[in-house]
């Protein structure tokens, strides 16, 4: 059999719209009164027109709201697959005992007696203040409301309802163009946005019109979060909520098999990177986005062990934030990552800018990566130089004043 | 043999004076010029009148700073013995190569030859600036002329000296009186500053009067400093340089055997506890101590290891510093911290108020939490009600908007 799946052959181009740019696919918006003011959407149901097949991540925390603990059992329950997911924001629904994992189930239920599917097909999901009860009535008029006026061309809308305190909204679709024809990849995300109180959650909903068998599109959804959602750090928090969706409808009529599932993968990893990068650059009080690249690891494990501790250091963040190219800080960062390597073979660059080899700083080269450090995008580049090919990227933010500001203020 | 080491029969009172408070100990500070400040002491010899017991714990960075390489090299070429501690501050001597290792030794050597000892019978702390070298000639006229003044009552210039951006400098001493009698321990500590630009590294000095073998001496300073030095953290960063050192002249003639170790440990932690809890107020832009007490954990590693994931979240610190009763921020933390216990049995009290009980919270409690919020000391209790007997103590500090500005400008 041909190799069709070459990259050669996989085109990957944007597309207009977000979760519902593939066919198949609509959803509906609106202010249920979650939210305080009138303009704020906070209720969203994404709906596929026929069973979909189905997969999500949830939150590692060992504090999982109940729209999680819901949404997991419905998953088990189906072995994959749902006809919609219902989101609300403004409200966690997270340490809410007995009576939020009720209303987590009524939410689902409500959502799907219009849709007439089992409620066991439908999806949750919740962001906002924790430890809060669902003011059910509105919520329920709401999903009523909503799934009476599904339609595509939507997706924008549906970006706007699952927003906190994120500054923009966040979506994005491509189109795989492959050899046994083309399939639309769309998505939305929301970030880490504290909302009154807070947590940090990520919540991202990614859809295809792929034809995707369950177990694959798990898969397909693990390994493109690897290298984007879970490569993301913000204040290194995991919140109670955090879930990530994939729905796959079908509708396009490309079935995605062993062949074709590096270009499912491929679309996946291309709308994720850009919803991923979107949830940084919104990250609380963040003003510059901080890339930083592990390389010549032993495994790729450990360099992204290395990367993420140095992506979460708030000394790092904190020079980074003041344009300080304080390449010591970064070694150090590194140095107590819990990976052996040696200092003396490492390498430090910053903004393509070598500050430091062989055991010695390039403090001469202080002034040129001062001037790359005042960008809004950053790279730091470290080498561990110990013989081994590992490399990770993680993106991370700046730590500001803001966000001192944001997480210190009082929930109102 | 009576157990003349039960509780009742140590008495530990506060002592004047601080490292050389303990008999056979004097300490000359001087300005020898690497702070740019005339008036800034930045160099320090403490010394024992004889050689003396000595051990060090050391960061567990895998860069390590000159400095620390070298004195672990004295120490084990001593089997624990030492004469003197030369400090410095201002200049971290790390990351700089074999000049650094050769400087750090010259220190040694240099503060050796007026005390007629052997080189590897003075062991080396440098603190401030990474990447930069010794101005040498500097530090050696430094060092000749504080070994000539050497003395006692000294202690608090010593503490001046090995300061950075310390607020205030930080020594303690006490007396231990036992039915075998008395003896005495002090110390001096400098915590986490940023000089210019730089690491939070924490220096601390333990001397005692008591006569201890070397094993026992390593034995309790680790000890003493899993609950204290250990037990803080202000970033949760770890640097090229920390290091904590003993000494232990014998020159009040109690002999620390086993019976009276207890002695010896209880005199350690009450002045490692009171420079330690100095290191977290004198944090940078530390504006209140946050006490994370974890109790019912299945062992005490855990226990620890919640309460640091705890006093490390940046949601809870700037919450903290905002007096936000955020209960659900701490349940997070201890969600993520990667200890497995059932949320719905775990409780969070903040300063003794109950906020989270039975997976559901307390809002009625939340003004009473907000006004022991308000506080410049902050205790957070939690239970995780695993069965267990397991509780540690992590002290931390608020994260304000003065960490940010402190550690975000470029070194000038």
């Amino acid at each position: 059999m041909a190799d069709v799946t070459a990259e050669r052959d996989i085109t990957i181009s944007a597309a207009a719209g977000g979760v519902t740019a593939p066919l198949g696919f609509s959803s509906s918006a609106l202010h249920c009164g979650i939210k305080a003011s009138p303009a704020a959407l906070d209720l969203v149901v994404i709906a596929s027109d026929a069973l979909a097949s189905a997969a999500a991540l949830f939150t590692t925390n060992l504090a999982k709201a109940a729209p999680v603990l819901v949404s997991r059992r419905h998953l088990e329950q189906t072995q994959g697959m749902a006809r919609a997911i219902v989101v609300n924001s403004g409200c966690a629904n997270a340490c809410t005992g007995a009576d939020g994992m009720a209303n987590a189930e009524r939410m689902a239920a409500e959502t799907a007696a219009p849709l007439k599917c089992a409620s066991d097909a439908v999806l949750v999901a919740s962001t906002g203040v924790i430890g809060v009860g669902l003011k059910m009535d509105r919520v329920v008029a709401g999903i009523r409301s909503a799934a009476g006026s599904l339609a595509r061309g939507k997706g924008s809308e549906a970006a706007r309802a699952i927003m906190t305190t994120d500054p923009f909204p966040k979506e994005h679709a491509v189109t795989v163009d492959t050899p046994r024809g083309s399939f639309v990849v769309g998505g939305t995300a929301k970030g880490s946005g504290m909302i009154e109180p807070n947590m940090a959650t990520m919540l991202g909903f990614l859809t295809t019109d792929a034809q995707v068998p369950p177990p694959m599109l798990k898969r397909a959804l693990t390994e493109s979060a690897r290298d984007t959602f879970n490569a993301i750090t913000v204040d290194g928090e995991c919140s109670t909520n955090d879930s990530l969706f994939a729905l796959a409808s079908g509708a396009s009529g490309v079935v995605i098999d062993e062949e074709l599932y590096p270009a499912l993968l491929e679309g996946f990893l291309a709308v994720s990177r850009e919803l991923a990068l979107g949830i940084v650059r919104g990250g609380e009080g963040a003003t510059k986005v901080i890339a930083v690249t592990v390389r010549d690891a032993r495994t790729a494990d450990e360099a992204r062990q290395v990367a993420r501790t140095i992506a979460n250091s708030p000394l790092v963040k904190t020079a980074v934030h003041g344009a300080d190219p304080n390449w010591g800080r970064i070694v150090a960062a590194a140095g107590r990552s819990g990976v052996m390597f040696d200092v003396d073979r490492a390498t430090v660059h910053v903004g393509g800018v070598l500050l430091f080899e062989n055991g010695l700083p390039h403090d001469d080269a202080a002034p040129q990566a001062e001037e790359q450090l005042k960008k809004s995008s950053v790279q730091i580049d470290v080498s561990l130089g110990s013989g081994g090919r590992g490399q990770a990227t993680i993106w991370g933010c700046d730590l500001s004043a803001e966000y001192v500001r944001i997480n210190g203020e009082y929930r109102t």
